[in-house]
C-alpha cells in the first residue's frame, strides 16, 4: 500500500521538522538526528518538574505533538513502533532536567521499560532526580500480568502535565500520575489492520468482522468479533469496561486510530455518551486522533474516574493544538425552527390583462411541448419541453390564487409557484429569476428591469453567462431590446437562440458534460423555448 | 467495506449530536431533524455579520466543526455529498441573520449553487439583507469553467469571520470574502478513493499511481499520474501551484483529504516547504484535516497571496477546535546535545580482594555456560549460559580499568560495561540492577542495601515480581538471607531456584509466551544461574 512517505529512515525525521518549522519557535529538537530525535519546549526554564514521554513513532499526534506548556516538557522519538535508545532517552532527560527533577512517562512495553529505566539510571548516576512511572491500562486481557500502555497515557500526560504547571514538586507530580494509571482503564477496536511503512498490508480482519482488545502496534486484538453497527461495536466496548468502573462521574477519552473519519468517530461518540455508561461519563476528551496507530481504522475508549482534581487538571489550558480538551457532556441543545419558513402566501387579486398575458405564455409553452421536446433529445435527455408544459400547466391552475394585481408580489408568487411544480435546476433557476425580479420591483423598478435584475441574479447563482449555450442566449437580448418594443425582443431573441446552434462547447448546465458532435447545429431548447415565448407573444399582440 | 455506523439515514444526524453534546452550550441545532440538519452558534446576538456556510457532508469537520466565534455563525449540513435543501439553508438564515445581514459562503457546485441561491432570494423576500458568495478555488484544469470549490473555502471561513467579529459591515465582509476568492487557488492529491458509506469502495486507482487534481467527492482526479516518493508528488503540485502565484508572501493550507496519517502528512508539509515555491509560504495552516473527502488518503494545497490584511485575519484567535491555527513558518530550531551523554569514565582504582571476588564471579558463570544453555534450551533459545558467559569474560577483560577500591563506583563501572557487553533485556537489567545498588551504595547503603535497591528496582523497570519464574525468584531469597552468610544465601538461592520448576505460568520475560508444558519440571535458566553464583561462591569461601 503506498504511502506519502520518501523513505522509511527520514519519515519520522521529516515529519518532525515540519512540525518544528511552524512551532514558532516554542519547540526545538536536539542535534542528534537521526539516531536521538527529541522535541523539546523552549519556553523552558527547568524551574519545574520536567515531563519527558516518548516510545515509537506511528501513534502521532503522541507524543511529540503534545509537547508544550501544561503536558510535556519533552518528546523522545523511536523509529516507527521501535523504542528509543538509552541514549535517546537520556539525551532528553539531561536537556530539560533541574533542580526539580523529571519524571518519565513510559507505556508497558518492554523496550520503552528498559531502555526508559536505564537512561533513568544514568540519570541518577549524574545527580539528577528522576521517577518513572508506567502505564498499562488495557484491559483487553482482565488478568494479563503485563497490560499495555495505550490512549490511557493522555490522562497521565495531562494531569501530571496540570501539576507541575502550577509547581508542584517531584513526588507530588508522580503520585498524581501514579494514582491515575491506577484508575485509567482502556479498550480498543478496529475494523482493519495498519499499514507499516514497507510493509505491505495484512489482510488480517475479514469483513463481518472487527477486532477488540487491541493494541497499538498492529498486533491483532484478543479476540475477533462479529461487526454489525457502531452501537453494536460500542456496547462490546462498555460491556468490557463497566465491570471496571467504580461509581460516581467519570472522564472519558474517545481516540481515533487513526483511520476512522470524523463521521464515524461522531457516532461512536454519540453511542458511548447514550450508552448505559453514559450517565457517567461527565467530561468528555474528543472523539480525535491522540494515540493513534498509524491509519488503524479503530477507536479506543479510555476512562478515568474524576473528582474535582483530577476535573480541575484535565480542563486546565494547555499549548499543544492537538489536544482536543476536556469538555463537560451536556445535553443537545435544540433550537425551535425560526418563523418564515413557510413561504408567505401572497393575496390573491384580479387583473384581467395579466391573468390574460400570463395564460398567453403558459398557452404558448405548453404548444411548444412536442418541438421543445425533440430538439432536447438531440444533446440530452428530450424532457425540456414536458418540464416547461408541466410547469405551465401548474401556473395556469394556480392563476386563481395568484395577486395578479400587484405587479411585485405577483413575481414572487410565481417564484414560489415554479420552486414548488417544476422539478430540476431549470426550476430552481427559474424560481430564483422571479424571486429577483419580485425583489427588484419591490425597490421600484419597472418590468423590464426587474426582468433583468432577474436574469443578473440567475447568472451569478447558475453561473452562466452569454454564450455558453443556456436559455440566457435568448432572454439577455431579448430583455436589452424589449425597451423598443415586442417585435424588437422576440427579433433579437430568435437571433440569439439560433446562434446557440452554433456553440459546441457548453461551459455551464448539462449540457457542458456533452460532446461538441451532439451539439452542433441545433439550438439550445432552454434558448428555443425563450425565442418562442418572443416570437408568439408579438404575433399574438400584433394579432 | 464495513464503518463504525448504524445507518446510512442516521449517520449525519448522529455524529452532529455527539457534537453538540460537548460543546458546553455554545452550539446548538435548529429543530428540523432529518430534513433540516443546521448547527448554529448560541453565543450570538444578531449584531453582526452571520456567517453561514455548509453543503454536503462527508467534509469534516467542515462545515459544522468551523462554527463558533471568528468562524462560522451558522452551519447547513446535507446527507453525505449531498447539497442540503432550500429549506434548510432558509432555516439557518432566519434564524441567525438579523439587521446586520449574512454572507452565505457556497462552494462552487450546481446544487449547492441553486439551493443556496434559492434560499437566498426567499430570505432577501421578507426583507433579509443576504449577500452569497461562490468559492471557485481548484485549479485542477486550468480553463474549467467552472471550478470546484474545494479547501481554499477555509481561507473564506478565517477571514470573513474575523472582519465579521470586528463588526464589519455586510459590504466589507462580503468584499473581503470576494478578494480571497479571487486570491485563492487549490490542487489535491490522493493515492486512494474514499469509502462511501453504504457503498463499495471503488479500486480506481492502482499501485503505483496517484490521481492528482481531485475533488472532494470522490470523484476521479483530472489525471493519474505515477506516484513514486512524497517528495516527487508535492513537486506535481507544486508545479501547477507556482505558475499561479504572485510575488510575495502566501498563506499555504495543507489539508488532509481524510485518510492520510499525521506522519505523511508531516512529510508532506516538510516537502511543502522546502520546495521551490517554499520561500514564498511564510504562513502555513495545517497539517490538519479541514475540508476532508471521507477517508481518501489523499492531501490538498491551498495558497492565498497574503498582505498585512489578510495575515491579520489568518491569525485572528477562534473559538472552533478544528481550527488549526495559522502558523508563521520559520527555520527548524536545533539545540546542541547536553553534556554527560558520554558516561562518566571511572578512575581505576585497585583492590586485590574485590578483583578476586570479580574473577570468582565471572569464572563461576564461564564455567556454567555449557549446564545453563541446556537448561535454557528446554524452554527457550538455549543461549542464557552463553549471554552470561560472554558478559563474564568482558568484565574480566576490564578489571584493570574498574575503581574496584570505591564500592559506589565500583557498581556503576559495572553497569555501564555489562550495558555495553552484554545484548538484549537481560543486558539492560543488569545494568540497572548495577547502576540503581551504585546510586543506593551512594547515599550510604550498605552491600546488601545497595544490592536490595538494585533488585528493587529491576522489579519495577521489568515488571516481574517474585513467582514469576525469572532471576528475582532465587536473588530476591538470596538477598534476604545474605544477612546470615553466604551459606545461607546460597541455600535461599537454591530453594528458590528449584520452585521455579513448579512455576508453569510464567509472568514476565520471555518464557510468559510460552505453555506450560515446556516450562514444568525444570527450573529458570536465570534463577539458576543466581543458584550456582551463590553456591560457588559458598563452596569457595568454606574451601
Amino acid at each position: 500500500m503506498p504511502q506519502f512517505i520518501n523513505t522509511k529512515e527520514t519519515l519520522v525525521t521529516e515529519a518532525i521538522d515540519a512540525m518544528l518549522r511552524t512551532a514558532g519557535g516554542r519547540l526545538a529538537r536536539l542535534d542528534g538526528y537521526p539516531h536521538i530525535k527529541v522535541v523539546m519546549r523552549t519556553d523552558w526554564d527547568r524551574s519545574r518538574v520536567a515531563l519527558i514521554s516518548g516510545g515509537g513513532s506511528g501513534h502521532e499526534p503522541s507524543h511529540a505533538g503534545f509537547v508544550g506548556q501544561g503536558m510535556l516538557t519533552a518528546a523522545v522519538c523511536g523509529e516507527v513502533f521501535a523504542s528509543p535508545s538509552v541514549d535517546a532517552v537520556l539525551a532528553a532527560i539531561l536537556a530539560v532536567t533541574g533542580k526539580a527533577g523529571c519524571l518519565l512517562i513510559v507505556k508497558n512495553y518492554t523496550g520503552d521499560r528498559l531502555n526508559f529505566g536505564l537512561a533513568a539510571e544514568r540519570a541518577r548516576a549524574q545527580g539528577l532526580r528522576v521517577s518513572m512511572v508506567i502505564v498499562d491500562d488495557d484491559i483487553a486481557l482482565p488478568d494479563l500480568p503485563q497490560p499495555r500502555g495505550v490512549a490511557g497515557t493522555l490522562f497521565v500526560h495531562k494531569i501530571a502535565g496540570a501539576l507541575a504547571e502550577q509547581g508542584a514538586d517531584l513526588d507530588a507530580v508522580t503520585q498524581a500520575a501514579e494514582r491515575v494509571i491506577r484508575g485509567v482503564v482502556s479498550i480498543g477496536m478496529s475494523l482493519d489492520t495498519c499499514t507499516i511503512p514497507g510493509n505491505p498490508k495484512e489482510a488480517r480482519i475479514k469483513p463481518g468482522k472487527a477486532e477488540l482488545g487491541l493494541g497499538i502496534h498492529g498486533e491483532a486484538g484478543i479476540e475477533q468479533v462479529d461487526f454489525s453497527t457502531a452501537r453494536a461495536a460500542m456496547e462490546m466496548v462498555v460491556d468490557r469496561l463497566a465491570p471496571r468502573m467504580g461509581p460516581g462521574p467519570h472522564v472519558a477519552l474517545l481516540n481515533n486510530l487513526g483511520g476512522a473519519t470524523p463521521l464515524e468517530m461522531g457516532v461512536l461518540a454519540e453511542e458511548l455518551l447514550t450508552s448505559r455508561i453514559g450517565g457517567q461519563v461527565r467530561w468528555l476528551v474528543g472523539p480525535a486522533p491522540m494515540m493513534t496507530s498509524l491509519d488503524m481504522q479503530g477507536f479506543s475508549v479510555s476512562l478515568l474516574p474524576a473528582g474535582r482534581a483530577e476535573e480541575a487538571a484535565m480542563a486546565a489550558p494547555v499549548a499543544p493544538w492537538a489536544w482536543p480538551g476536556c469538555l463537560p457532556v451536556g445535553g443537545v441543545e435544540v433550537v425551535a425552527l425560526p418563523d418564515g419558513l413557510a413561504p408567505i402566501r401572497p393575496i390573491p387579486s384580479p387583473d384581467d390583462e395579466m391573468r390574460a398575458l400570463i395564460e398567453r405564455c403558459c398557452t404558448i409553452l405548453i404548444e411548444a411541448e412536442g418541438p421543445l421536446n425533440a430538439l432536447d433529445a438531440k444533446s440530452g435527455d428530450g424532457d425540456t419541453g414536458s418540464t416547461l408544459a408541466t410547469a405551465a400547466r401548474a401556473l395556469i391552475g394556480a392563476l386563481d390564487r395568484l395577486p395578479l394585481a400587484d405587479q411585485t408580489q405577483l413575481y414572487r408568487a410565481i417564484g414560489l409557484e415554479l420552486s414548488q411544480t417544476m422539478g430540476g435546476s431549470s426550476g430552481v433557476l427559474l424560481a430564483i429569476f422571479f424571486a429577483a425580479a419580485g425583489d427588484a420591483s419591490a425597490s421600484g423598478q419597472d418590468m423590464i428591469g426587474a426582468l433583468r435584475a432577474g436574469l443578473d441574479r440567475i447568472m451569478q447563482v447558475g453561473g452562466a453567462r452569454p454564450g455558453d449555450r443556456t436559455m440566457i442566449d435568448a432572454l439577455a437580448p431579448a430583455l436589452d431590446a424589449l425597451g423598443d418594443g415586442l417585435a424588437a425582443a422576440a427579433g433579437a431573441a430568435r437571433q440569439g437562440a439560433d446562434a446557440t446552434a452554433a456553440i459546441t462547447r457548453a461551459r455551464a448546465g448539462r449540457a457542458s458534460y456533452l460532446a461538441a458532435e451532439s451539439l452542433a447545429g441545433h439550438n439550445d431548447p432552454g434558448a428555443e423555448a425563450v425565442a418562442r415565448l418572443f416570437e408568439e407573444l408579438d404575433r399574438a399582440g400584433a394579432a
